[in-house]
């Protein structure tokens, strides 16, 4: 049985848009390397996040996935110039919607729909506009009102600002191994969108749901 | 010139000791995947140490290397046994010291000797017992006393718990980028031990010295 629920709350990054959309400008910039560089800056990406997170030394998430771009493009032995970079950071900004999520967003819509992001608010709705996605939403939350990054509890402890509901009645849907897990621990229902068919985490928290996209979702619709 | 230095510390895993001293008992169980696992298997551990203590959801070093390494396996699509888990994590109990490392010790020994590490306390004293440098060291410092990992600026404060210095008087040695930048962003000297070769994290902070192993270290013989 379902349980009820007041709240679906969306990852953006990974989730609702493609990171590794990047791709191709990559391999314009890049040949040969689009599909290792595009990767290894999104994987160099979280791992900044956590460690700014862990320093304490947040800074907006625009500006450490330019830094990741930049170490990332080191360690391939390439020069990255300002125009390069500029370049694929204007592509970040452009990610594409996976195919299934606009059908899932009117599917659930009537519903409370919220995105939970460590993106920055102008990153994020300006990706939303782009998608003409805007409508769907009843709440738009960024981690940089707080200055901390999910996983942490205070960054999942947004939505619950935000609606009025236990933990147990948001359903929050990631396709990221590590934001599930971390939800999970935070106390929501957790849905795995697992695009990659990664295995399950071994952290002592397990997804209550796991869908290999969105297209899952459908069956919440009611 | 140098500065003063008060106190030197050292990282263990991957800076004294060789985390891939696993990978022969790697390969023994997994056939051709023994380098893969391996290398797999260090990023996942280090990946789940920074996830729960961003999670708050803290649990002691061999704990978490032994979550990392049932992930990993099930990311390569193998099976691992609870004697081949447990054959691998005793492996891991038994790394070998870098060559140079003994050299450096006896170098520098007359000044204060002292190791941080996110391994816990019977771990790092039973892996220094066995290589025979006990004798050397001043002090031993895991982070499981205050059960927080490297890089949260509490973690280096135990330094500083333990000796009368100033940050700037200790010297803190890794050859983990992000641990380097932790000490360094906390206020330590620091000597970045890169022994893989790869350019430096864009984090904002730079290591004072960089060297391709310890050997580097016996200039500061006095």
């Amino acid at each position: 049985m379902k349980p009820a629920i007041k709240a679906f709350v969306f990852d953006v990054y990974g989730t609702l848009f493609d990171v590794h959309s990047v791709t191709a400008a990559c391999e314009k910039q890049f040949p040969g390397l689009g599909v290792q560089i595009s990767q290894a800056w999104r994987k160099k990406q979280i791992e900044y996040l956590f460690l700014r997170q862990l320093m304490e030394r947040y800074r907006p998430f625009d500006q450490v996935t330019r830094e990741a771009l930049r170490f990332t493009v080191k360690e391939h032995q390439e020069n990255l110039s300002d125009l390069q970079e500029q370049q694929l950071i204007e592509e970040y900004h452009r990610l594409t919607p996976f195919n299934e999520v606009e059908d899932v967003l009117k599917a659930l819509s009537g519903n409370q729909l919220i995105i939970l992001s460590n993106g920055t608010s102008d990153m994020l709705a300006s990706l939303i506009k782009r998608a003409n996605f805007t409508s769907y939403f009843t709440s738009i939350l960024s981690v940089d009102k707080i200055k901390q990054y999910k996983p942490v509890p205070a960054s999942y402890n947004l939505v619950l600002e935000d609606v009025d509901a236990a933990p147990e009645e948001v359903l929050f849907m990631s396709s990221n191994g590590w934001d599930i897990t971390g939800a999970k621990s935070f106390g929501f229902q957790t849905a795995w969108i697992n695009r990659s068919g990664l295995p399950k985490e071994e952290l002592g928290f397990t997804p209550d749901i796991i869908y290999s996209d969105l297209t899952g979702m459908l069956e919440w619709n009611n």
